[in-house]
């Protein structure tokens, strides 16, 4: 055995105190209150990545999400990394060194996905809206015309603005100049129509938080095969071994065909519980159910919104179901309501860069995708307007 | 609000069999078992990431992890992705392109270390030696003669090999030619003695699921003042936008001192209760006490294993406590044995690489290191072991 020489011991911490965390209605732009039944298989007995168990998860959970996404993608995973590490693992991929990228950029998350592809060392070109407002496929077909790109990104609903981009004329420009797609759908998988194969996208990248209705902590992508292909026609490794998906899918996928699971990390096992028992209470749900859910959550949500006077930040074609963007009342100190309704065990979000202060972000997703629980929160904003000297107009 | 054209819809996938796993006494390398009240905690009442709560666990983790590192590095958090994150977070974040690294190997883990420092940019020149031993830091210093580097590397328990790698000697050679010392602590920390600022080790990353004791997940990382100037003056920004620790240090650091949390990522709020509940374990026991506990068990195992006739792989003075690679007796199956003693609901490990076959890796850590545990491993690997033929010796 090891005998180590320690040297001056720094002082003793002490131990912190009991996990204590308060109830919260979640209806900010994530994460959403899990189900009881998703924290309760997060505690399940816990056994090692390389278990037989495990190994047939892992190929159950890639089976689950494939119908989430509605894909036939053989390469869809739950990268093990927040939703973030998602997108970010479809760009460090799918471009490499001088490779050229056009991002289409309606608030944070667009630009944030500008910059992750810049990462990747791609050349990016940014094709913005102003806030609120969705891309329009014209302006992509203007960029590609002047110079095309390997990957057009886009991201379907833009968390900071409550826009949502329509898919199908995005894909069909890209398509028409010979673009990878490559979409961030964080805020929408599950909760408003995706399918992935019908619409032709060749890459996604959700979170496990939102419609999902896990704990944070998963990022599950679907990648195709133009997507693969591109992968396994790079000229250079990726400038990550963690996200790299060429050893990822030794591990999860059928790379692994002709020998046993090869080693890569060691999968977040209680995570991957989680997630799996989320799934399953989508796939028994059924996809459309749920869309609807969300859809019929949404409408009561912007019917008692108005009539408490509050409206909708994006024009009524671009709305997000999940997330929902809505002008603070006048004369209202924002963070002030916020705050008192936090107070009442209430989240909900300000608004990010130029839209804070200037708007608040409600998110209908998942487990609260509910008419009673949508009623709870919309109680609950008014007493916090009404505490905070809001009249009603 | 949206309405979305779906095309033709995949076939609906069914609902996958409700998660069922084996319990499991997990004696591999890693995970171990957690507490019963890390899995409960991780059930607690779900917030969000930018919750006043929250914000205040965040730092409560930081405090803890800082005790657990024996580090006064204010840049001490979990990356919210597993252990190996945590190395490529280093890697990335220390290392740019065209930056000289010497990477000590002795085993797999070590040649991950390196394969990640080159998908940071760097020039890696790796110092190796045969599986069981550990490095002689003549080694590094020879290399150092020759060309100097930004950086050394090396891992401190060798997984793969069991061999722990002496730190104080590799500190002192690197500083001798003002190298910054990198160390993958993910099977020692919390198990065998280590006092960051008194090794003066300059960036060190463990994971959860081993002698931390929390389900696999996060990568605890600690980086210290020399490390954080050479991030400061970096020349171009890191290839990963995840693992950007000056992004990261916005939204967890004092670095937001002047103003609210900027966001990055969501942190995985379970994953966090639960590790924030382990820590309260280990600085509830005492580091002390904790190490001398892994040292116990380990004594056990030896002793155990040594009346079944079974030997350590690497030599007395190079063992780790915490994993535990013995030569399989001959005339035996070893992946018979295995398999066997999984079916008796008791995990443990093959080797990997080279020692695939030769080995058998036991893992004594976090919660697993007591005796009786330890007992009940002994018990059943006899069983398992008469019951596949073998005879004592």
């Amino acid at each position: 055995m090891t005998t180590m020489t320690i040297g001056p011991t720094s002082e003793k911490t002490p131990a912190p105190p009991k996990l204590n965390p308060p109830e919260r209605l979640l209806f900010g732009p994530g994460p959403s209150n899990p189900d009881p039944r998703v924290l309760q298989a997060m505690t399940a007995n816990q056994i090692g990545h390389l278990d037989p168990y495990f190994v047939e998860l892992m190929d159950q959970v890639m089976r689950s999400l494939r119908g989430v996404f509605r894909t036939a993608n053989h390469h869809t995973l739950p990268i093990s990394a927040t939703g973030s590490a998602g997108i970010e693992t479809i760009m460090m991929n799918l471009l490499e060194d001088g490779d050229s990228a056009v991002i289409g950029v309606a608030g944070y998350f667009g630009h944030r996905m500008a910059e992750m592809a810049r990462r990747a060392g791609a050349d990016v070109r940014v094709v913005e809206v102003p806030s609120g407002q969705t891309l329009d496929p014209a302006q992509i077909d203007a960029e590609l015309k002047k110079k095309p790109a390997k990957l057009v990104g886009f991201v379907h609903a833009e968390t900071t603005t409550g826009a949502c981009q329509p898919i199908a004329p995005m894909v069909e420009v890209a398509k028409r100049y010979d673009a990878l797609v490559a979409m961030d759908c964080v805020t929408s998988l599950a909760g408003l129509p995706i399918d992935l194969d019908a619409l032709g996208v060749d890459a996604a990248g959700s979170c496990s938080q939102k419609c999902i209705g896990a704990p944070p902590g998963l990022g599950p992508i679907s990648i195709g095969p133009r997507a693969m292909q591109a992968v396994q026609a790079r000229k250079s490794k990726p400038h990550t071994w963690y996200l790299d998906l060429a050893l990822l899918f030794q591990y999860w996928g059928e790379e692994r065909a002709s020998r046993s699971r090869a080693f890569h990390h060691t999968a977040p096992i209680a995570m991957i519980y989680g997630f799996h028992e989320a799934m399953r209470l989508i796939l028994e749900e059924g996809l459309e159910a749920r869309w609807a859910r969300h859809q019929t959550a949404h409408e009561a949500l912007v019917r008692g919104l108005d009539k408490l006077g509050i409206s909708l930040f994006p024009a009524p074609a671009d709305r997000c179901a999940t997330i929902n963007v809505v002008n603070v009342p006048t004369g209202v100190d924002e963070a002030a309501v916020r705050r008192r309704l936090l107070g009442m065990g209430v989240e909900m979000s300000g608004g990010l860069g130029v839209l804070a202060g200037k708007v608040w972000r409600i998110g209908v997703m998942g487990y609260n995708a509910q008419i009673p629980r949508v009623e709870r929160f919309l109680g609950a904003l008014e007493e916090a307007l009404r505490a905070e000297g809001w009249k009603a107009a």
